[in-house]
């Protein structure tokens, strides 16, 4: 047996989501498919981040474990071969038998992406929120930078609950990007359901102006998701990339 | 009646073209159709640039004429409501009642775009030709800067030709675009059916290595389509902006 850690993109538009479920097209659910096909056995696949349906992947990374001898440039080649072209895996590389994509990884970069003009980007309505009112973008910058640090972020954590501790270390939390566009970038160790689009969505009320820089210290503060923003739409949100440290 | 100019960006993926045809759905029928709904009555919309099935548009422009009193903003907004989201109009205004969006343009640009890497990017699908094999980039734009000038353009003009000269004028013609993204830019007076995709499919070949730079002077001065290289795809041909001069 070869363990393998591979890196994908995906547009998330037509799937459930990265995990399998029974009610459509998961990419772990195509993936485990391809990698049975390859392997001739039953493959499970561990991911890295559980992004949500309509969630899109710049830099997935996932792991398994083959059977089959075979190179990394080739394993890429074959289980693209057997992927829809709206999922790529962009590289493969043989690991330790230890090695695991979810519960090794230090750190995760989420991007959420928003056009904010007044007539929508076709090239776009399924990359970014489309705001019409303009957003204050310094004031949202201000305002994710307060979460940067260990935090409980139970505020921005949706139901059911199913992790031990809401605390998580955000590293970095900037808002910037080119107008129109406005793109909120956070790298933490670890993020809660719907964390980064709960966030956005309270970021947003305070670009509208409904709400000062400030809110967002009252917000976190008070572990109480009834008191964030609403959960911005998935389509915005991109998993960028997964950092497992120094080997 | 009012004369209007409109600006308008389409994801044409999911179109037989600009041109509206029997065999399906075009940009220019949904946008006749919008405005007939508008207008209470049929509305003919001439459209600068006949992009093909599955070309796509940042500033194709259009113009029309309305029995409605409409300003501009409003304008967008109601067709904009009548549109699908693939198709938005960006900007209207009034103009003469001779403007003509197609005889009066003096210059278009187009943009085709090649994803040249061992892995195709799921979020250029639609938007470039994906190319394995690496080109070389400094030989294309030697390449498309031999196109800049007054020449026949018949060695890039697809069949039936029903143009009355082949003569056009190219103003620019580059190869840039940050790796591993290429980008042909080329803005002309005019352009023959085919001719951008006949053009890049022509610089590829060149970025290949089958044929030298010079070949570039010998298709064009052959005036015989069957010399140039093969017709590249739909999906990597944007048109970016017409310019119809000073007022």
């Amino acid at each position: 047996m070869t363990a393998f850690k591979i890196t994908l993109a995906y547009d998330g538009t037509h799937y459930v989501g990265w995990q399998r479920q029974d009610n459509g097209i998961s990419v772990q659910g195509l993936l485990e498919d391809a990698l049975r096909e390859l392997d001739g056995r039953e493959v499970a696949v561990a991911g890295a981040g559980r992004t949500d349906s309509g969630v899109h992947a710049l830099g997935q990374v996932a792991s398994f474990s083959l059977e089959r001898v075979i190179g990394g440039e080739a394993l890429v080649r074959a289980v693209n071969a057997r992927l829809p072209p709206d999922i790529r895996v962009l590289a493969a590389e043989p690991v330790a038998p230890e090695f695991h994509a979810r519960y090794l990884a230090r750190r995760k970069t989420y991007r959420y992406r928003i056009w904010n003009a007044a007539v929508a980007n076709p090239f776009e309505r399924a990359y970014a929120w489309h705001l019409i009112d303009a957003l204050d973008r310094a004031a949202m910058d201000a305002a994710a930078r307060c979460l940067e640090g260990r935090h409980d972020f139970a505020a921005f954590q949706a139901a059911p609950v199913t992790t031990r501790t809401s605390v998580r270390t955000v590293m970095s939390s900037r808002v910037g990007g080119e107008s129109p566009l406005i793109v909120c970038e956070i790298t933490g160790d670890g993020f809660l359901k719907h964390m980064v689009r709960a966030i956005a969505g309270t970021l947003v009320e305070i670009g509208r102006g409904r709400a000062p820089v400030a809110w967002m210290d009252e917000v976190l503060a008070s572990r109480d998701r009834g008191r964030a923003g609403p959960t911005a739409p998935p389509e915005g949100l991109f998993l960028v990339s997964v950092d497992y440290g120094s080997p």
